[in-house]
């Protein structure tokens, strides 16, 4: 793995490039967190019509491959962005989240009757 | 950065949580796209209400900073796993959109007077 | 149906609602959009680990039920605001959307053997 | 207004366009939702960027203009379907959720100094 494709190199190059063109007055909170919702909007809308079983056949197509991979970018980019004028770690963050989970969602032992409803982890 | 903090890592420690709760069956991808855009969604409502200049101080209450965190945290969560089932890699991707970015919106020299206009990116 | 029950009656109780508040200064065209799209997403949420099956029958359960026409109402709600603090009419624009398809996407005759992707409407 | 501009109407017109097209397969309740949401965080895209002061003076720009009133009919649109397959009535569901917001969130009376906070409604 190169030197930008850790996720601070790649904070770091994103920094780069909103300066070089003096985007920064945009990359306010607010603004990046909506346009994150947005990109994800946008890698929704390459499923909305599919079957569950056109969904997991998606990468099968390489224009389809290449919208998803494209869009998956577009998150990321905004959430490592949000996260930077924040000061947020996303992966602190998640690695603590995991921790916190496995507290709250404990693994049953089979056997266990009690109820099998998925949760909004 | 310990190897949990690292995106494979992560990606694994999610992997062995949804597996040890049977959670598999509802990763489908049209599934965690969905709750990608929920999750992101969940994050704008944060600032939903907030003026720009709130926004920028979220981070000044704990109660705030730690659900803005955990939020993030989800996001993140839903990206790394949809990522996962369909096999794409997220810092390549976005790695190879910044790339591709660089040729679409060059750096303008001072004294271009051409447009001024954020794109998005 | 009652006075109340039509667009325009839900418009003005709405604006009231707001007003005996005083919640109009956070009711700016960005902030509502921001709301409508969180709303949206928490209607998403009830669908989103369901199958197409089970999302059929959401109805069915009084409870679920009661938090679809619960979301339903909410992105109403700020879908109307929203037009309103922007003075778009949605009924208008709905209709000149569907006459604009109509010429968009005409009705192929039975036996033509072109496309056949559901388009985006 | 015309027999067409009315809900009931637009939801007819809508469900006679889709059947005219063999478009019925698609219009299953989680993706229409899932159209809904998308075309929500399409007409906030077209807000993501803007100040708050460019954002109330949106509709001065005629392009902008008719962009915000496309995708207000397509938010419309999907949730006048999405409320079609369900069986659920959008204007009684919002009229219900005003009455007991009425209740939830009663008017202050003048010098009350008790909590100022904006409520999600």
């Amino acid at each position: 793995m190169t030197n930008n494709h850790d996720v601070a190199g790649l904070q770091r190059r994103l920094a780069e490039f909103a300066a070089a063109r003096d985007w920064q007055p945009y990359h306010t909170p607010k603004n990046l967190v909506a346009a994150l919702s947005v990109e994800a909007a946008e890698l929704l809308e390459i499923f909305q019509w599919l079957t569950p079983e056109q969904a997991e056949r998606v990468m099968d197509d390489p224009e389809s491959a290449h919208r998803v991979a494209d869009e998956v970018a577009d998150v990321l980019a905004y959430l490592l962005q949000f996260c930077e004028v924040l000061g947020v770690d996303p992966l602190e963050a998640l690695a603590a989240k995991i921790d916190r989970n496995e507290v709250r969602f404990p693994v049953r032992r089979r056997g266990d009757s009690d109820g099998d409803r998925h949760s909004s982890e």
